[in-house]
């Protein structure tokens, strides 16, 4: 990708121009057009600095899968044991379903965009990979990937069952103990 | 909802048109024009049987919840035993994330929907509340939740990873046992 002689937090503009647009409107909506308006960009910047739709939006999940990695990395990269690393996995999961909704909306619209094109799905792939290689400081392989999975499906019902307080943070550290089990 | 004097098979045209289109463009793209079209019915009936796009959304929704219900009701109707309940969750988690695209891509719809606009989320409360009641048959109500919180996690995950064979049966059965485990 070129960067030459522009503005560099040009191409940064865009990209988190466009996650707010996904966020907002959906990827559906994403055009050339309304992300340069939306990035006060000129619109030849579009093209200057992406291929097209499909490369503006990797590029843009890319950045948002990092920012997902990162709250992985911060809560796991303090803990030594297996026991911390538990506790650290069940505030990740407290933190990621009580995040904002805007990570909960970017995360659902790269899965239905990834489930519908399977170039998407390298993607997810890499994300996941990099998820369970965070995990896999602490738990062996098999171990790490039924985690990874554990993790998804508690934050994404955390997130999506707001009334209650049937799901706690008891039920978590529980959940993942049991997951995390090698007897 | 009126059903009247017209013909009860345009309801169930004008769903299933609503849903083939959710999974073929998004919930974005769905009007009353192009729904009308897809089903061949006239423009007239989408007013007559429904209130508006969100009515129609939510009832397509639910039929879609119904048949995701089904599958997992048919799997778990069989087991009588917590061994035998263990076993026809293994196989719900390969059948629902080998199914078909259709299927995971109007849940990530329904999910993404959920994610934005909360009026939403009773219906994926519903659903979540309803394979938990199933899953209650053979387990506590904690162990149900966590369970079904894993089979979603494992699900979209064998979905999206489709490449290798490394998330194979035997990893499955593994972390149904360990969550399923009350040592």
């Amino acid at each position: 990708m070129a960067t030459g002689h522009a503005d560099p937090r040009r191409r940064e503009r865009i990209l988190a121009a466009t996650l707010d647009h996904i966020a907002d409107e959906g990827v559906a909506g994403v055009s050339h057009r309304k992300i340069a308006a939306r990035a006060a960009v000129p619109l030849g910047s579009m093209t200057y600095h992406f291929t097209g739709i499909d490369d503006l939006l990797r590029e843009a999940f890319t950045l948002f899968a990092d920012h997902i990695a990162t709250v992985f990395e911060r809560h796991l990269d303090h803990a030594d044991t297996p026991a911390q690393a538990r506790e650290a996995v069940t505030d990740l999961i407290h933190a990621l379903s009580a995040g904002t909704r805007r990570d909960l909306i970017l995360t659902q619209e790269l899965y239905t965009l990834a489930a519908r094109r399977p170039e998407y799905r390298e993607l997810t792939r890499s994300w996941m990979r990099r998820s369970r290689h965070l995990l896999e400081r602490h738990f062996d392989p098999d171990t790490a990937r039924q985690l990874d999975a554990l993790i998804e499906g508690l934050t994404l019902h955390r997130a999506l069952d707001d009334t209650g307080t049937s799901h706690g943070r008891e039920l978590t550290r529980q959940a993942v103990g049991r997951i995390t089990a090698t007897a």
